[in-house]
Order: structure tokens, then C-alpha cells, then sequence
């Protein structure tokens, strides 16, 4: 009994999975901050700047956001508990893993869910939604993925939004793979409900997620009639600690608002607009340096942020991706569900997004592939990543 | 838009309150190393340390033993969400804000829930869970909570469990302020499900909450005909991630477990029974100072890592705890519900457990009511607590 663990031994590893992102030193220092009481005024003051800085980053003004005491996943469940009621009726678009668990969340919240099916790898379409909405036209909330991590998929809202407000239904998106890295307009594409990461293209260690709610979400909250299934994610008492209130809730998970905080100081430096093209000019480069390796993208419309490719025939999937973490220290993320053993997932996020972390794998990928494949040709991804990169 | 708040700036505190308690350098270092994947081989390593230390601590030898990725709330909601399917009974003892919030999270989870009620401040007696059995024969769990963070109240558990299981029921049990400070015995006791948060004997920053279940309560789960509500914390899915499996299931906070897993090195090579031994003496010195300056305690079985006695009469309560955050640095903690304004909550928790802050703040403590109170004799509190430390 009581025989201690050794001490705690980190790689330094590059993150170019699914998420984390890598974490740049500046977050990784503030998370290390004395822990201070979580009434503390100076807390209470970190609070309300991470909160404006929220807003920022999701480009909206809704008075209710904040960050959820969870992983990403807390932020997908505190969104469907605190809107549907039991017996409520939510629609639910499933193309992967995360429309997948946000149907299962609905289900356990007691929803009556329609699901609006398309196939992995691909979006959905406005059309469908339309139909789902005449076919049941009591929907209270509608459902959607923007950045689909299991398949690398980018979902288009604008259109889906008319249509769902048009049948004056909720729409509760989750970003979790693109907020600050790819654009998520929260007011202007007028959504209701919409949460995160921050072990994303925040590039902040996971442990919070952030969610911000519209006035039209809020009011549908206020006229519940039952209590929100989970009492830690309920918003009505959550808004009262993060407002002037100040009334105890839970204890907040003080060190990662801290590490929230700094993630959000250098989104907000280096500007919302830069930030994002940087991911697209960063994709469009791994993009081009791949295709030159011969390997074609699972989806139609990919992420900037997250690369999910076919497996060459004849790969060894968990080779490739043993050797590029043993001999590189390079992180990729494997396959889900129907592309187990058939796609690798890329991730350029946050921090992890550089010139340098392109040139890095794909000269990686290719020394481990031209092993495999000695005919593999050689140069011909680095030369087609720089030609995207080469400075004007 | 675009406007970063200014640098992060943390006072350092002393945290003499109901939690946080300081946390240790060598912790917040640990937090701060380079954050790795989830499913990396090096951090499922760790995983398993902390899994293992975990048991040592629990004092149990359950398998399933792993940290909820929530502060303790979460903790709470898990225990009870997994036991409890719509339409079970759990029995829960109401005296405080920790058993009120048991109550409302296992009616949430639609239980049929019957009170033992005890006034607050005072423990629960054997023979009101005997009564309340006996009442209610087909109870399934049994909710109690062993530290009750709002009244300073230390309940034994040893007789209620003995009862609980003679009645066939499953016993649940709140250390969210006991573990790693108090004997929390999970096997001898027969307790079935047990939950702690990290940042408070444990010197964790918050944002993990420590869970165990028994193989009763593990078998209880496996036969549930319904779903666990909330997905999030539904057991059946984190074990396979906890286990040998390695199911993905949601992103592991990882830093807070870098963060734990120091914490819980630290807990070991102190040893549990030196530390829970260091807990009593400190205690003791403080309420020896603090019963020398006229003050006395709220519940009669007082826990020795959290200290709540009455604010002596014409004493201003908000005065006295701004004048310690201010002038001192030092937070303690404020009354809840009917103590609001009446009571003080001092904690003595894990690292905050040291004869340097008994001494520290009954000093200022002294300090600040002299200057309220002229007639209140000086000297007196840090002379008893002396007696106490007094080396042999």
C-alpha cells in the first residue's frame, strides 16, 4: 500500500490528430497559475473576460456563453438537455460519429428524434432537412454537426438555418472542429444553440467546453416545464454563477478557465480572420503535398482543419501510424467506424496549424511510405506544398 | 472585435475555505507538461497509475475505480445517474447542501426519493436509515454524504452500512471533502459507490471528480433496462475507455489527470495514515485557538478538514472575510442556507493543512477582530494552538 507512481514522464509529441492540438508554452504557463477560490473577485473577473472573449470568437452577442465544466461532448449534452423536454421532438442530422452521439444524447434526454441520414464522408442536404421538417412539423430543435471529426466533412449552414427557422424550430450546431479555425458565425447564420472544444483550434488543453445559447434558446429554457435531466449541466442555474448573481453552483474548474483564457488572448491576437485563413492556406498545402503522394480526400467538402484521406491500398494502417509517433513524435488519428483501417484523419488546428508541421509530416509520410513502397516517387509532396506556400 | 483581455494576473492566496485548498507547486508543474493525445500509449499509462492510486487511496480494491472528467458534482451525478433507473427508490439523508443537491440530482434522474431528514449541522442517525429501510423495504441505494461541506458535520458510516445492506440496498457516499484528509474506508465499510473531488484533500486543482463502485454496484448497472440518462457519465461507457478496450469515448481532460496523478504521488508518499494523522492535529490546534478566542463550533462531530463555527455576535461577517482576502490573502468560506451570515467555514485541506496556516490565520484572524472588538484579550488563540502543536 501506498507505493507512489514514478514521476510523471511527457513526450513531447506534435499533435496532428483529431484533437488535442498541440498547446503553445503561453497556455500551458497560465494553466500553471496558483489555484485561487472560485468566488474569488479576481476569478469572478477571469470569468467575465472569457466570456466577452467567447462572444468574440463565436462571433455573436448573446449574453448567455460561457464555458461548461466538461470535455466537448458536456457541451453537446448540457445543449440537448437543457432544450428538449421528454417527448420532445428534435431532429438529428447523422453522417458520422458525432451526429451518431448527438442522436443518442436526444434519445437518452427522452427526445423523439427523426433522423436525417446521409452517408459518412458526406454533408447534409438542405432538401433533406426541408422534408424531415414537413414530415414532422412539431420539431422543436434541429440538430447538426458543422465540422464532422470522424470523416473530415464540412457542413454548410446558411440555407439549413432559413429552413429550420422558417419551421420555427431551434438550430443547435456543433463546432467543436472548427470553432476558431474555420468561420462560425453564430448571429449572422442565426443558430440557436452552438458549442465546442478547446482542445481544438482553440488550442487549449481539453477539459471545458464552450457554449453560447440565443436569446430564442434561453427563452425556450425559461419555459420548460420539467427540471433539466442533468442538475451539473443545467443553464438556468449555471447563468446565475456566471451572471451578476455570483450564486454558487459547482466548483468551476479554475486552472483550464485560466488556460481558456490565454487560448482565447492569442486566438483574439493573432485576429479571428487571419486565424482562419492560416488553417485554409496550411490545408490547402497538406492538400496538394498528399494528392502529389497519390491519396484522395474522404469528403467532398473537407475541413481546413482536419484531413481525413484514404489509406493507399496495401498500407499498413497501424504501422504507419506506430512508426510516425515512435520515430517522429507525430501524432495522426486513425480511422472510425465504417473508415476503420481505411482513412487517417490529419488535424491542423490551432497551434498544431503551421508551415512547419506541413513540412514535417509530409516529409515524414513519405520517408515511412517510401519504405513501404519503394516505388513511391520522392520530393513530389514538398514540392507541391510549397508551391501553395511559396511566398509571393 | 478582436480585443484580447489583458495578461492573465493570479493573486497567490492562502485557501483556508471549503475548497480549493493550495495546491503544491510540484502539481500545477505536472499540469503544465506538454498536453499528449488521449489515446496515447504514454497517457494511457498514465491512466492506469492514477487508476491504481486511486485504489489505494479509496482504500478499495474495485476494478472500477477512475476519475469522472467533471469537478465533484459530476461525480455526485454519476453515482447516482448509473445506480438509478426511472421509477427506482433511493432513500437520500438531507443535512445540508450536499445531501438537498443528492436529493435533487436522483429526482432529476426520476427516482422515487425518500428524505432522512436531520437538522443541519447535526450527523444522521443509524436508526433514521434503520426507520426510512424498514418504511421503504424495496429502496435500491441509499445516498449519504460522509463530509458535509456546508455544515462541517463528519457522519459515520459504519452502522448505516451495516443497515443498508441488511436491507438489500446499495449505499452511496459524498468525500468530496474527506478523501485524502479523512479515513475513507470503501472496502471495510462496504461502501458501493464513492465520490471525491480533486481540489480539496487531494490539493488538485478542480475538474476531476474520483469515482469508485463496488462489484454490487457494477452488477446493478450491467442489469439496468434503460439506458444511464446522461451520456456523458454513463460508466458502462467509460469503463470500456478505462479498461482494457481503449473504446474511445470522449476527449479525457488530459492535463487535470497530469495534475491528479502528482496529486495522488504526493497523498502516497506522505501516507494516508501520516496525512489523515496530520489533518486531526491541525484541526485540533485550530479549534483549540479558536475556542480560546470565544468561538464555537457549528456541528457537534466535526470534521477535522473543514472548521465551521458560529460568527461570535456583532461581528460583521463580509468585513471580517474581506479585511482576510485583502489585507491577508487568506479565504475562507461563507455560511450556506441557514448559516448564511452566521457561520464561518474554515477548511484545513490536504497541502492548506499546515501548523504555518493555523498559526497564520489565527493571527490575523486575532488581528482584525481586536480592531472590531477592544475588548477581546490578545494572545490567547495562538497560546492554545501551541499547546496542541507543543513538540513532545
Amino acid at each position: 500500500m501506498n507505493q507512489p507512481a514514478k514521476p510523471l514522464d511527457v513526450p513531447q509529441r506534435v499533435l496532428l490528430g483529431p484533437g488535442p492540438s498541440d498547446v503553445p508554452a503561453r497556455v500551458l504557463s497560465a494553466m500553471a497559475a496558483p489555484t485561487i477560490g472560485h468566488l474569488d473577485p479576481q476569478y469572478l473577473h477571469i470569468m467575465d473576460e472569457t466570456r466577452r472573449m467567447l462572444r468574440e470568437v463565436f462571433q455573436t452577442r448573446n449574453e448567455m456563453t460561457l464555458a461548461v465544466s466538461g470535455t466537448g461532448s458536456a457541451g453537446m449534452e448540457a445543449a440537448v438537455v437543457n432544450l428538449i423536454e421528454a417527448g420532445d421532438e428534435m431532429a438529428v442530422c447523422v453522417n458520422g460519429v458525432f451526429g451518431t452521439r448527438m442522436r443518442d444524447v436526444a434519445q437518452r434526454a427522452g427526445a423523439r428524434v427523426h433522423s436525417i441520414e446521409a452517408d459518412w464522408g458526406q454533408t447534409t442536404d438542405a432538401s433533406a432537412v426541408a422534408a424531415a421538417l414537413k414530415a414532422h412539423p412539431k420539431t422543436k430543435v434541429v440538430g447538426i454537426v458543422h465540422a464532422e471529426t470522424s470523416t473530415g466533412a464540412h457542413q454548410p449552414l446558411e440555407e439549413i438555418s432559413r429552413i429550420v427557422h422558417d419551421a420555427g424550430a431551434l438550430l443547435l450546431v456543433d463546432t467543436v472542429t472548427s470553432l476558431g479555425g474555420i468561420d462560425v458565425r453564430v448571429d449572422e447564420w442565426k443558430i440557436d444553440a452552438c458549442y465546442s472544444g478547446t482542445q481544438k483550434c482553440l488550442s487549449c488543453p481539453p477539459g471545458l467546453a464552450p457554449l453560447t445559447l440565443s436569446p430564442a434558446a434561453v427563452s425556450a429554457i425559461e419555459k420548460r416545464k420539467t427540471k433539466v435531466q442533468s442538475w451539473y449541466l443545467d443553464v438556468s442555474m449555471l447563468r446565475q454563477y456566471w451572471g451578476e448573481q455570483r450564486v454558487y453552483h459547482h466548483t468551476a474548474p479554475i486552472n483550464m478557465t485560466y488556460a481558456l483564457y490565454e487560448a482565447l488572448r492569442i486566438v483574439l491576437e493573432e485576429g479571428l480572420e487571419k486565424r482562419i485563413a492560416r488553417h485554409a492556406r496550411n490545408h490547402r498545402a497538406l492538400r496538394a503535398g498528399l494528392e502529389a503522394m497519390g491519396m484522395s480526400y474522404v469528403p467532398k467538402h473537407s475541413l481546413t482543419t482536419l484531413n481525413a484521406v484514404h489509406i493507399p491500398d496495401g498500407v499498413d494502417d497501424a504501422k504507419v501510424r506506430r512508426r510516425l509517433l515512435e520515430d517522429f513524435g507525430i501524432e495522426i488519428g486513425a480511422g472510425l467506424g465504417p473508415f476503420k483501417g481505411k482513412a487517417w484523419r490529419i488535424g491542423l488546428m490551432g497551434q498544431s496549424s503551421s508551415e512547419r508541421n506541413v513540412v514535417l509530416f509530409l516529409s515524414a509520410l513519405e520517408t515511412i511510405m517510401g519504405q513501404m513502397q519503394p516505388s513511391l516517387p520522392r520530393g513530389k509532396a514538398l514540392a507541391a506544398a510549397a508551391g501553395v506556400f511559396g511566398k509571393p
